[in-house]
């Protein structure tokens, strides 16, 4: 298949001739290619589960994101931008993993994402339980060095270890900050809620320099208020990570460790909308389990996250700071 | 059997000694008969989804709207009337379709919907997808004249066309605008979200005259502005569609292009209940597909809505215009 | 609705022209009606699962049989009878129970049922759970007198008591020998397996009198040897009961007790059709429990062994004893 | 097993060592045992639908609201409290029902029950369907006299009987009234909704001297205000009862007879934290029915009901009064 | 993406190092192409289910076989071949449909398949409903004349209409017969069952000259008799077609019109198995219906007889006719 | 709680006392205890799935069996056993794993089933993934030296190693050979079947020493001829491991790499009956995944086949050799 053949896929000319059931699914229906000229964001599977500490399965997430995301139309009105046009993305497939050895696909995952920020494009990756997001952060550390990090979800993920093990998907926060990947002065999470294991959990997240923001804080304050501290906070290179947990799942019932008492898919766009000025450099979203999910509703919201980042960078273009 | 045996499947004497999974399922276990001799209200079936662009399944939308309204009881509280008792309702059955061709289709249900309006009583539709109203609001126009749309959907159907075609769910409110057969300056799309084909869709739409409140306008302006907004705007005959996808997936899985950030079914009543000076003369409830259901939530939500259209009609009889 | 009105759900005329998923459900779209002049056959629900000892549910068997049957069809080849067209066969709807009182249950049932044997027709229940057997057996023998039972079945139901109580669906067979409804000298049960709580329950029963065929017996002898047992078997008045979990679990998952290592769907075909000279009074389908099944497809077994039973009486009446 | 095998179940040393999935399910992971000395807190469960009118099942509610609450983790930030160290929290495992006689089981429950109250702790009951308080409250006023009731529900129950009969789901808080378990008085129905059978069963239970705070006041006002009602009307001895119908079908599927229109879950643990003043004797979270789950999120649910109850005994026991 | 990009998709490399469950899927991870220079083997998808009678969906037939197929592996012991690399197999994605349109789809499937028989290569279609199979018949038949159709089918899909029209799942066949595109004499449907909606269904079909081998006959006389009646009868250019429900749904619930009573999966491997000789020069896999499948075991079992049909292939490339 | 606490958890006195749905769940309902003395049976989970290649969850294999499991009851009459009363057999709990860490978890597997082994009982794990069989393996053979293997699977579980690692679910059999911890040329792999990665996998199998049975082989030669193989060629010790994926997925669809075409569950009773001279001294059940299961019918499967082994050894120790 050439890259011409290729085009037939791109949604563009698909919109009203091309039924959204129909061909092979990638992304948003985006060309499936691992040619990155020209291409400003790549969009890309780490179909890992193995840091997962309850309900097992977001290896099947990059998959089940796929095919909900055909779904997706060219236009996001709300930030008046065609994310898809406005900007070259692609699909770019899975990258390498190892079912059952966490610091081994750590060494693929750095390195694969690694030659995509070498290539200079902004990569968004569809995981893949939360312990992706290490290797992810090492490669983008590699480009951009120490980044914020924008971190939705409902847990803090900062554990030194779990079941005695340094890499899992509740430590990779605090690796990350012992790596020196993230600038925890200027990182934030949001949507922290539900039990912790023990007392000082969060208190001994904020010595880490990180600032947390409760579900129950984000209620109290406001979605204006909170996204506008993100912005103040966060430095001039960002990492957005979004763990689909962050939401409440009766809207995401399709994931591993789900926390009652989150927010809705409403207040989920009206905060990625509210951040358009954030200077973002990658992004994630991650532990979506499909073998949990309803009629692909959690899916479906994973690929209107990802599209409302393009829809962000597809934003900045088109308003480039004076 | 006769209407005294029918008379059995009445709800009221069932109240408090039969149970409500006990027999045959008719909407809210009301008589099913296509006498229409003292009938103000025939609720009936158009059980098709040949106009559907992604997942079918609508066909067997009135199957299970029925099965789940027979939690319905005889007295709503919130408008202070006895919707089944105030007024003569029946379960008219379902329409004949023909699956496979939607332009016999059409033909079948204008001339069954036609029959319903030539005996002057108020015809409630469950669908099928949403290309049913076409020929529904053929039938009211014929007895109505132009009369106004009030829209809950999260799309506008106002397509030229798709896949090359004039007649689906995706273009059926274009083709009653050229057909005459709604006034576009007097109606209204509410609910409307999520990404569209082309940049100029929502202002083609508002191009043909029509109103959009899109659902991230309905909650920055509240519930109560936007039904005193409907209720200004409409003329003196109001068909009301209910498109389920208005609903957030999260209250509504059971649908065929759910879209995500849409109202939960509080809000779904309060929209219902504030337009209760609403000068209805039809009305219709579209896109269940059970089979992506969750044990009836949705099914559940779309008998409820009818049973609010139903409470409107009660509430004006008891409050009659002086 | 009058008769005429009805005589448009006789599912002939709609063989080609009315959708199957259409309409109001009745059993294989056959006429709803309580008049009983001219019935051969009466279909009826016993929506009863207050006997279950572990999942319930059987309440709503009656509502999935219905839905499921409207795939059956005029003719069957097998036995080259047109079941609902040889015989007349009505659905009389469901009968009525007291869902938290199992004697008040038995008293209506019991009652009811009576009508029906009164008026000289064959009636089918479609269960509810194995305790609804009881007050029809009642009503039989008041017609009939002590009957052969032909009991399909992964369980003996012969316990004394279950949990203190003398009713529920456990113990309806051991009651209704003592009641002297059956003749169990003349009675079978087949398809019997499973672990029991104590080591004397099978020799118990056989202590009854009642004949006990094994599933690892039933297929060590094979069917046609254990169909012609049970033709010299029984008397000349026969009542049929088909517990849904004589089928294997992979056959029939919606159902309260399932017990693996039973037939499939074909060998239960087999068995019935292999019973065509059964001198049947009455029968039943118990303990379809749709909660727990796969696509309906519990349900549509079940209906089919109702056609099957009908199928029987239609081939008797085309072929009768010289 | 001792009772030191048994502190292996308990949660504490296993916060990070034993993983979540792994083991016996008890509530929580607390220690399973009969023996009170020196408990604070009994969870046990009550796994009776007999009462059920609809949708039959919750006798499994008490396994799953186990199988679901191994998520609980020990720190509660939103009280500042880890309620199972702040208290001795047992789970008491199941008390003894008789499927299918509801005054047998009346019986169990009310002694068993009150052998809990006789030991000084503070028995939280997981139901089985709403008919297991009745027993629950007459053993709870034979410690305390007349209670105040705070329930959190869709439904009022007050209904005289159902189907002929004085006990089950429906009718178990007028029996509790007649019956002098609460001082109606002082005692307070939030959330209820829905269409009722009859005009006046609002004004007849407000009749009977119940507060009643439909679900449209509870957010018409707010929840400060609600909770603050609250604790303004009760009486020095409460009991709460969370039938889980109160919360929206989307967050809690799996239950007997849904209401759409409810709160979501974020409303829940508002409203729980709001009444942590509350002088509470008794609890119970009933109407969990697994059958009609997604995923476990009613159960996650209606664990955290359970969590934070215990969380409100901690925060008072850490705060006694002056 | 280039044709060398394209290979790291093809299976063989991956078998030890790509984990089935990454990765973009395409059949059995075959590549995705239209260059067809080289290829033996094109296996598409003909995702439409317009001409379906009760339950739709069968759209995302393709979809859900291309998914389940990821679990195939290279080597067939049972036929002693390398299906897909002892042959070029390519996945061609999904041809051109309208969903509301069947004429059209029909035009647009014909010219779509024409170019494969046109460039000389094997096709195998992925369903899509049964009516597809028309349009695939008139390309075939355009390259190689009528051919004999095997048909592994529950229904014998011959009625003159459906609902007063032509063209649909249940009258295919009879159009192929009217449009010369089969011998009829020929020709042999395997495995039909249930209920006939008229008493000369089966015999107005052998009447057309098609033989007819019942399930019943099926196992009446052994795999063995009936593969060599299909091995004799057959002329030296044959169609084969499976509709997935001529297996029982508990192996298949996800189709349509699923028929109790079928063969199970074992069966389907030694039919197909048997009829290594069979002179093929085209094939279908038709109506897997995902929405009513059960984690994947129907479109697994699909996946599995396309790969049972490329084995026959290989193997009678390895066995040339002497 | 103390042992007498517990017993009131052994099954014997409930049987028709206490529900099988009420109280904790443990297997069968037997006591919970990690007291060794006296036992001669201890079933216990192994909840890892980290060695899985396509689906996990496995890790929720023991607490799914558990629950399945309360419907067996006391008395085998296939073998004229009691074997819960006939042995002393307990629910020892689940073992400690590492979920992210294969090797660590072996270690703690291999030493908490050293200490069955080393009390002189008979352990039998319910998995977790067939990786866990080699620490279990290493256990017996400390104890036992090189033991018989008898294998019902699907695969052969032979692979040098698979992306890149020794140790997961499909090599295990191969590490066990090379450990010497079983003699293949006394054990034997019964129900291959499916496509395997290389033409040789089957060839090199046998080249270990190991005898194969396919799944054909299976039933072209019958069940008795095959138990008579396995009881001819093992040696005096036996380790019998039991992967659910033997089983065809319509019996067994809750698993993590199902293949079609495998035996029923009749089989599998018939195949286990038939061993009852199997000098038997370890037993597991792995490869049930909850999540992909259709209403416990995989997991009641499973707690079948354990109470069959448990059935063989009480046959044995009713009929000691002489």
């Amino acid at each position: 298949m050439s890259d011409t053949d290729l085009g037939q896929l791109s949604h563009r000319p698909q919109e009203h001739s091309v039924p959204r059931f129909a061909g092979i699914s990638t992304f948003a229906r985006l060309p499936h290619t691992r040619s990155l000229k020209g291409v400003d964001v790549a969009i890309f599977g780490a179909p890992f589960d193995g840091g997962t500490s309850f309900r097992p399965g977001a290896r099947f997430g990059p998959q089940a994101i796929r095919q909900a995301s055909r779904l997706l139309r060219a236009y996001n009105y709300a930030l008046n931008v065609r994310p898809f046009d406005d900007l070259s993305v692609i699909d770019y497939g899975d990258l390498q993993v190892v079912p059952s050895d966490i610091e081994d696909t750590y060494t693929l995952l750095e390195s694969e994402a690694g030659v995509l920020y070498a290539n200079d494009l902004f990569p968004i990756a569809m995981g893949g339980d939360h312990s992706v997001i290490l290797p992810l952060l090492r490669a983008c550390a590699a480009k951009h060095g120490p980044v914020s990090l924008v971190q939705f979800d409902a847990h803090i993920d900062t554990w030194e270890n779990l079941f005695g093990k340094r890499y899992n998907h509740s430590t990779s926060i605090k690796r990350a900050i012992e790596e020196g990947l993230i600038d925890p002065r200027r990182s934030i999470q949001v949507g922290i809620r539900a039990t912790q294991p023990f007392p000082d959990d969060l208190d001994r997240t904020r010595g880490l320099g990180l600032t947390i923001v409760t579900t129950e804080e984000l209620f109290a304050r406001g979605i204006p208020d909170v996204t506008a501290e993100i912005l103040r906070l966060v430095g001039p290179k960002v990492y957005l990570t979004f763990d689909i947990d962050f939401v409440d799942p009766a809207f995401a019932p399709g994931t591993g460790t789900p926390e009652v008492g989150g927010p809705g898919s409403r207040e989920v766009l009206a905060l990625l909308r509210g951040l358009k000025m954030l200077p973002l450099v990658g992004a994630d979203v991650v532990e979506v389990a499909p073998a949990y999910d309803q009629s692909e509703i959690t899916a479906m919201l994973a690929a209107n996250v990802i599209l409302e980042i393009v829809s962000l960078l597809a934003w900045q273009r088109r308003h480039p700071p004076r």
